[in-house]
């Protein structure tokens, strides 16, 4: 007997969750520590206890719906993702992988089967960073890595810090190290979530399975020139930063797959000072973000993009290159061979077509990764869009994302990553 | 005998000037129909009834000295500058011409020398359209070109339009037509400036003898892409609007040459939306001005970098491309031989070193030259630099700049333009 997820059942959770936070463009505002996510936690928390889950709230704000398994004491089999959103962002980023979690316990309370291990579905908090800036807080807090320093320092537009935040919203911040778990308590972890990319679509495909999460350097670059008049100064007599910039940035997209054939380079903002149509610019400064799933090669990339910007700037010009540590990790993490193996067994029995890909993205499952092993089902998001009001995903992707996610955790169930993978 | 100008005259007559207006930077902001406009007209004002000039103000707000002549219904020799100021500019741009006409006929005045043609300063006003944007609003006036729907539509940052700006300072914007002037009253108009470029300091001369005021074309350009997600989205996918500009940017510098050797071209502002550092732009904007001393080159340089941003967008991306028609004149003004011819002789008179050159900036002079002969005369600027606090002319420059006008008036009070140049 296949047991069926209920899609209809997933829609309206959507549905619902996208109230809290709707904006008048058609997004979803989420913050962390407002009226809004209390509104999700809430709601996630009533439909836990409709369905018999034992739900409760850590000290970092991520929502924990238990599933008790047949061995209680057993390690857990974790799905989920976050519940907050970026500014105006979808209604797909983050939630889906929530509700899909809950779908996938309540399918299997309402067919009576109880697994080994406890299932947990986990809505983390603060992911996207858009009021405090830095994200991933809850899993931060769950791999012991969000620390009282996070948390004075990280401050949103009205300076309010992370802390002051959370004890608004009546989260005690000293007792955010209870928020962590041991390796021994989990079994997996499996995060659904859309791709935000559009190679799935573009290849017609309904599953991506993870292999590896981009490492990611950010850099803010700013070149120095001199300023000067637009019609006075010879061409030969001008130090002209953003002439500099321009050659550089117009070769970026082949230096990008220097040491990656798919990896990455973007310069997203840049901006001249004084900013004047009559003025050669004094300086001109451009944001750098280079990513790929091969260790070293983001790092090899803004390195051969900075020796390109040298040659450029010449005895003329200078330029200073701020590396931007805190805003992702450099280092790609590759997730657990075990967890892929088990979703590519899901897509296969139920005949979804898959591919392995890699995330070009940050995902909480890259800091959960470190705690035990891990796993990423992708679904596919309509010409790539996301983090805006345009992201969409089609319901019947929705649906056999969840029923993979079902069968996933099934087949983990009944095997281990110490041992060697069952032929189901 | 040789008149001699009273350089610590004019020296206190600048520090004084630069008072109204005076920034903490160090700098002068004298906007049109301010306070400080006000003072700096008082002080002219007062200035020429101390060495019994006539001054009077026309109704666009330009101060008007007359020194008079022999023959009072002689046509006028004309001399000046403007006396307002870019924001937080120097304390020579414009001020330094006025200064130096007043300087002339008090050199005239107090030796006794009156000439056949009457002499007159005139001190234009918002010349810079720092305020209200469009400029050149006194030389205008004087040649019948400011309209009612200028008046009206020019606007400054509090929506304030520029007749209702006069009105408040005094003025009667329905008396602009009275400070039109006819061909016939003016027998020639030589305005001193610096030069607000590097190329006299460089040569290490004292004066330039300006042959043509450049054509600019000024135009501001969008091109339009797609955002993306910068880490989900492949290269190959990417339609980055940023990368296409930059490609053209890069050019831009051997493209300034096309068609004039001295030709310029500058992209000041540059700006993508939404501007976020993992986001590939939607759009990228940026500022392109052109110029030229010879008829057509500047559009010529235009039409090429379109062509190129084309094949630079390919069919992946479309550009937009708006000719700010208002801003500069397109068409190059060439200055009158006969003045240039008299500047020269004064200049070869004198033993200060010269040369003729274009002037890459707009001046009053190349709206009066419509009117009637007219010529100009740059000093140096040090490290080229104007439009800023650091804005200087060195005390000799400024005094043989002044001493150059004053034998140029003398020449072309006895010889005309119509008759062929005396071997003086």
């Amino acid at each position: 007997m296949k047991m069926q997820i209920n899609l209809d059942r997933m829609m309206k959770d959507l549905e619902s969750l996208r109230q809290f936070g709707k904006t008048d463009e058609g997004g979803v505002s989420r913050h962390p520590f407002t009226k809004e996510d209390q509104q999700a936690r809430n709601y996630l928390i009533k439909e836990a206890e409709k369905n018999g889950l034992i739900a409760r709230v850590d000290s970092a704000s991520s929502v924990i719906l238990r599933y008790e398994g047949k061995n209680p004491s057993a390690p857990v089999i974790l799905m989920g993702s976050h519940y907050d959103t970026v500014i105006n962002g979808g209604a797909y980023d983050g939630i889906l992988g929530v509700v899909t979690g809950l779908e996938v316990v309540r399918t299997l309370s309402e067919n009576n089967i109880r697994l080994e291990h406890p299932v947990e579905v986990i809505a983390f908090n603060d992911e996207e960073g858009s009021r405090f800036g830095k994200g991933f807080a809850g899993s931060k807090a769950m791999t012991g890595r969000l620390f009282p320093k996070d948390l004075e320092e990280s401050r949103d537009r009205n300076g309010i810090s992370l802390g002051q935040a959370m004890q608004a919203a009546g989260f005690d911040p000293s007792l955010i190290p209870m928020a962590q778990r041991k390796s021994s308590e989990l079994h997996a972890f499996v995060e659904l979530h859309i791709e935000q990319g559009p190679v799935l679509e573009h290849a017609g495909e309904d599953i991506g399975i993870v292999t590896t999460i981009v490492g990611t350097c950010r850099y803010n670059i700013i070149v120095h020139g001199r300023p000067d008049h637009a019609g006075t100064t010879p061409m030969e007599m001008r130090k002209d930063p953003l002439v500099a910039a321009a050659k550089v940035i117009a070769k970026i997209p082949d230096l990008a797959h220097l040491y990656d054939p798919q990896g990455v380079a973007t310069v997203g903002i840049i901006q001249t000072k004084p900013g004047a149509a009559n003025v050669v610019p004094a300086s001109a400064s451009f944001s750098l973000d280079v990513r790929s799933k091969v260790p070293g090669a983001a790092r090899g990339v803004v390195e051969r993009i900075l020796e390109e910007l040298k040659q450029a700037c010449g005895e003329d010009l200078t330029f200073e290159a701020y590396n931007l540590k805190s805003v992702q990790q450099e280092t790609p993490v590759d997730l657990h061979p075990w967890v892929q193996k088990n979703i590519e067994l899901a897509a296969q029995k139920l005949g979804v077509r898959y591919r392995y890909m890699f995330s070009g993205a940050g995902h909480d499952a890259e800091l959960i990764a470190e705690l035990c092993p891990t796993g990423m089902i992708f679904v596919p998001s309509r010409e790539g869009r996301s983090h805006s009001p345009l992201e969409y995903t089609k319901p019947e992707h929705i649906e056999r994302g969840a029923q993979v996610m079902l069968e996933t955790v099934l087949n983990l169930d009944i095997t281990s990553a110490d041992l060697e993978i069952p032929n189901i």
